[in-house]
């Protein structure tokens, strides 16, 4: 079985993608947090890692863009889940009863429609959806609720109050999966590419490294800037590139050579992209509940 | 006197940074969230706001730039402060008591050395650095420090255990100044004008809506990225472009009448630039303590 390395507890979102992306025939390896989780992977403690990178609603998550850049983990894959969040409970409480609800902070800011309609409810932020549920099973959390997926209550045997509490039906988080070794090679257009660059410090610089992809025709699915420690004000940008990796590989040749662009160029990996859902509209009752990009 | 909104309580580094901006002849307005900042000078019940908007270590702070977005705010300034964070306490307390150290999540986060060489203690989110330390003096926490400004100190009436407990002294914050009526017209070349762009859904149209100021030699000193809330994994870019605003202008009207580079640009504001401290060592002691851009 392969070893596969997640963030939080079992029953989180994590979880959910994980077997979305890998099936169910999997040793979970659950990691207290993201460093602990590119460590075991680093280390080879599991195989394979499953990392959220960015959330439809709350945008992306940055200590994961900054871990990507400080270990040397390639991407290998994509997958993308809906988050739905739930109400869970000890079975004997009622809503009423309901003072004080955990969570995760990105769970708990999703549900702010839900808080202002209960003024009564405080939100208690914790380091996990699923965990905030095994810990109010287990009375070891000062709270009366907590949020996290359906299958965080079927695992820890919680009661969901209510389903749906996020603000937006439209929420779906996207995961990397990573791993020490690349993807096997994939001459696709349909592939994705991600890169770390360092940009020249000259005006501009970003149009010219940009340019070389554009006149290829190919497409940015993703920019996200990041600042460098000890370097006020500069930033390292994260792009997702998509297309023929052949194509790609010329652009990254010719922005390598032009010092007035990039100061560094870094290849995280290329996979193929669920680019079949990009632009559909996802807040579809279809595909409600349901994992998506492993249909 | 003029009525600055603040975000959080007196003391907070954002007190700080409107003392800096403004001068001591204000009159704050502390707001318990970035949201009701945005309504407090929106309905004009402060003149000016202080908008926290990017830290030097741990990035943007999303939730303003959403909020830029919102609402109809004019950015009329920037300034920055360096951040030095202390350890403080009720007066008899000693290091060895402090087991339970409050303070936002941010700050908490800017301290991981700290609390690695202090494996006793754990760090408790709150929603304010100067608001966890005057409830720290009321015994209104559960901790026995709290993680904020030597200013919030001096205020509450606490004692500084420790002063520097950030990883990295090139700590800043940048902050914008918001206000419901744009800042004079300032034909200058170190202005920074800030833009709200929404994207034409086309392959290459980052890279030419970019061109328009590339061309003209304006430089860009920030991009920043925010998903569109119902339209997974397509988002909106906040530009920050330097240079003479008549030149800035002209690549906007170009931008504008370019469907295939963007669908909607809003102007956010020109203002004076606080480009003496770009690219400069700011870890220089020379600076500690001491507001930047406004000497």
């Amino acid at each position: 079985m392969t070893a596969v390395a997640i963030p939080g507890e079992l029953g989180s979102f994590s979880h959910t993608a994980a077997l979305a992306a890998h099936g169910p025939e999997i040793h979970l390896v659950p990691c207290v947090d993201f460093p602990e989780l590119f460590r075991t992977v680093t280390e080879g403690k599991a195989e394979h890692g499953v990392v959220p990178i960015e959330n439809s609603l709350a945008g992306s998550i940055h200590e994961n863009y900054d871990l990507l850049r400080t270990h040397s983990l390639c991407v290998v894959g994509e997958t993308e889940i809906r988050v739905r969040h739930c109400l869970i409970v000890r079975p004997a409480t009622t809503l009423e009863q309901v003072r004080r609800v955990a969570s995760h902070p990105v769970a708990l800011a999703q549900c702010r429609r839900f808080f202002a309609a209960h003024p009564t409810m405080t939100a208690v932020p914790a380091y996990d959806t699923a965990g905030s549920v095994r810990d109010l099973m287990n009375d070891r959390v000062a709270a009366d609720a907590a949020i996290a997926s359906d299958l965080a209550a079927r695992l820890y045997g919680g009661s969901v109050l209510q389903e749906g509490l996020e603000d937006d039906p439209a929420n779906f988080t996207r995961f990397l999966l990573v791993s020490r070794h690349p993807a096997p090679a994939r001459p696709d257009a349909t592939s994705k590419t991600s890169l770390v660059v360092s940009l020249a410090n000259v005006p501009g610089s970003l149009h010219r490294a940009l340019g070389s992809f554009a006149r290829r025709g190919l497409d940015l699915s993703k920019i996200e800037s990041r600042p460098i420690p000890g370097r006020p004000w500069e930033y390292v940008f994260y792009l997702d590139v998509l297309g023929d990796p052949v194509e790609i590989e010329a652009a990254l040749t010719e922005l390598r050579a032009d010092t007035g662009a990039a100061d560094s160029v870094r290849l995280l990996g290329t996979y193929a992209a669920t680019g079949t859902i990009r632009r559909a509209n996802r807040a579809d009752s279809a595909f409600a509940g349901r994992p998506l990009g492993d249909p």
